[in-house]
């Protein structure tokens, strides 16, 4: 270590002018590193060229940066070992999984001093264990691995996203998806972790007790999971797994407005409760941005709604066995049809569904120009905070195109907006500060609901993070990264 | 404050030698604190008299301490008030709820200098947030209290206890409960929560945000629960609630031995998945208590089997809807009728087969001198687990009689246990050591599934602890309370 804990993190509050702090090892030891590295990982496990690198430099949404070498180790001790190296000559250093993150979390700042320490090749465990309903899984496998592993065992890692992030990654953004709202995101369905510490250097911390049960204190799932890297690099996770559904039941419902969408929602938590698996709400704008990103085809219904909901109800019951999901949520629609609040509905088609639901996002990009949130809000003031928001985007931006869409069961909200080309960057930074303003702080809602935090929200976490959490954040930064060398999410 | 923050760190590291730093104010400034409580708080907000303070004194299952006073502010901000005064006068306190904790972590110590804050009378709030299956409480209501509210819309916050506990005590203890296969426990279940630091003294932190998504960095969830006061006082919670069970079929089967249990709860969950809402297990010995200790009744079986695992399945659907559990379980019985896993099966009386459940803990302490333990493991190693502890205990304690039971799909175990009267206290704890060392090392397990740490259990928190773990507590510790003030749980 080159610096007394302490120091360092002060010297790194002195640092965080917005660029990161650069790397103090000169040329002749920058080229020893290299070599050591590569002796150690292997042909594969240092890249240095450019061509090398590009894929280690691009970022999932918001452009990229520079990489000086990505560095792949395979196990955790090369990790463990790599790590002490790079803290020891005071490289500064950010881990990244498969790059499918959206706030720039595992992107290399365009400096070019900053080392990419990738975990995709991190994959010497990935086992299922049936009898225990769990998997201990290595930070390097995707999502999918996981869940093909899991499939042959009637099981799955009921996280669904449209990315195919690595298990490490989604330990670090704790993800949440689709289904949330019947299983929980990836905290809930952790039981342990494993990882490498920046301080000590390299120290491997954690364990794979893949125990439902475990009140013994503080436990490093707490702290590595959601905090993007900033205390410390995931290197294995100990995960829940649930069986797999055998039937499952899905509706697109054109209802009058957003608040009928809430209504519907706790009307079907009250009738079928636990086999509620998805509640997404689509807004009419949205729904025609699919349409007309797919010419051609044509929308399920005659007039599109000015709001939607999709909702999927599901089992592991099989069908024959004294459950059949689809007559359910037919009776439960047939009970409600004469309800104002639903203006149309169809039952079967889910793959079509889905399918409409997923590409929204690209649906939406496709419009313009892009503006995206990723938020969260209770259900019961949604709909509200939805009338607000609509009012101030087009106070900010007249001509803007709200095309929102998200996870509504849970409170989420993707309000994304396309606004005219030519809109000012000022302008934009002016009506999302409005945005996130009336959200936190008059409808106690959420600035960063799914994507987590990372360089392109750092501002808003420095904004909205009452003052004692920044203090505690700071305290752990100081304990676990005193040289401020790991990562570019600053949770203090 | 009399002591820098570190300094107060240190000087506690010295004096930890089991007595808690003894009260540094003198006589006449205790009188002034005294009195100023006793304005600011009203006369039943400060207890001193022997007879008024008893209650606060005892341990539901370990003996009890001596408290100097007991405080009970009936508000945040008055409970705010209280710490910032006892931190200020160097006073140790003890935070306590409803007293129902098995680990002594809410009892005073035995010299008579430590204060109790009482949080039973914090109870500002409880609001039932219906549309958003939330809901925003006190930290001194009772679990009792937040189900009736929620009840009324069909609502449960569904954390199965024994005892009636506070929420407070629930969100500090991290509570599991008979229906964790299901819901997840207190964790899984936290939305927000609020507390009360010790350093800055009285500062409240935390926020009621009724968000299931909100990934913004580190919460006060993290460091507040299941941490047992050691960080701070939880004030209030945000939880979620689910929707009330219509329908419930309950079984005891008899099963030939605990691998067929495990076999079972396998089995259960590949056909009914997520209706499952408990599956416990019964040594034949705690079946044989429960029967003695009600004399007159006999079981529900001809001949009481070795093993027994009662097993539960529910669903918010109303019955006639569609779907009926008390068939769906029959036809998983029938089905499984020939196997040679199972020996006899009762299906109806729930009311009676739970009562004998909820009877165990007390009909085996009827038996003579208890030897309890609180621990978990993996579903897929117990059995052979519980075949090793057997010999254990056996060998330790010939006369033994081990009356095991537990939340056996989630893995916990009360590996309960009778000993001769004249045990040695010694050999207890030999036994003790060597159980959990074949537990903890051997098999993965936890040593405290559910009741958490407390004095009761200190010493196998420092002798299983990570080192790197109990540093970062070291950290927090001297962050939180530098003094070292509160609580009596030394997560260090």
């Amino acid at each position: 270590m080159f610096c007394a804990p302490w120091v360092g993190a002060v010297q790194r509050k002195i640092d965080m002018t917005g660029t990161p702090i650069s790397t103090k090892a000169n040329e002749s030891q920058s080229l020893a590193l290299l070599k050591a590295i590569q002796a150690r990982l292997g042909p594969a496990g240092l890249l240095v060229l450019d061509e090398d690198k590009a894929a280690y430099e691009a970022s999932a949404r918001h452009g990229g940066g520079k990489a000086r070498a990505v560095a792949r180790p395979e196990s955790a001790d090369d990790l463990s070992w790599l790590v002490s190296e790079l803290v020891g000559a005071g490289v500064s250093f950010v881990v990244q999984g498969a790059a499918t993150g959206l706030v720039g979390a595992g992107t290399p700042t365009d400096v070019g001093d900053q080392w990419v320490v990738s975990t995709q090749r991190l994959k010497d465990t990935l086992e299922i264990d049936p009898v225990n309903r769990s998997a201990r899984v290595s930070a390097g496998y995707r999502l999918s691995d996981l869940n093909r592993a899991a499939a042959e065992h009637g099981l799955t890692f009921p996280i669904d996203l449209g990315a195919d992030p690595t298990i490490g990654g989604m330990v670090a953004t704790n993800t949440g998806g689709a289904r949330l709202i019947r299983y929980g995101g990836v905290r809930e369905n952790l039981l342990a972790v494993r990882g490498v510490l920046a301080n000590p250097p390299g120290l491997q911390v954690g364990s794979s007790r893949a125990l439902r049960k475990n009140n013994t204190g503080l436990d490093w799932t707490q702290i590595l999971t959601g905090t993007f890297g900033a205390f410390g690099i995931v290197t294995h996770a100990t995960v829940k797994l649930h069986p797999v559904q055998s039937q499952t039941a899905t509706a697109l419902v054109a209802v009058k407005c957003p608040e009928a969408a809430i209504r519907l929602v706790c009307s079907l938590e009250a009738t079928v409760g636990e086999l509620v698996s998805a509640f997404e709400g689509i807004s009419g704008n949205a729904l025609r941005a699919v349409l007309a990103h797919t010419p051609g085809t044509r929308g399920p219904f005659d007039v599109t709604p000015e709001y939607a909901v999709l909702l999927e109800i599901s089992s592991a019951v099989p069908r024959g066995a004294g459950l059949d999901v689809e007559d359910l949520l037919v009776a439960w629609l047939e009970a409600r049809m004469n309800d104002m609040d639903i203006v149309d509905a169809v039952v079967d088609k889910p793959e079509l569904i889905w399918r409409m639901r997923h590409a929204i996002s690209e649906s939406v990009q496709a419009l313009g120009r892009l503006v995206a949130f990723d938020i969260a809000v209770s259900r019961s003031r949604f709909a509200e905070f939805r009338q607000h928001a609509l009012e101030v985007i087009h106070k900010f931006i007249p001509g803007a195109q709200v095309c929102d869409f998200g996870h509504l069961g849970d409170g989420g909200l993707h309000l994304n907006t396309v606004v005219p080309e030519e809109t000012e960057q000022d302008t934009i930074g002016a009506l999302r500060d409005a945005i996130y303003e009336l959200l936190v702080n008059q409808f106690e809602g959420s600035f960063s609901a799914e994507h987590g935090i990372g360089p392109y929200n750092q501002r808003y976490y420095e904004r909205f993070t009452e003052p004692a959490m920044k203090s505690l954040a700071d305290v752990l930064r100081g304990h676990f990264d005193p040289c401020g060398l790991s990562g570019n999410v600053q949770l203090s």
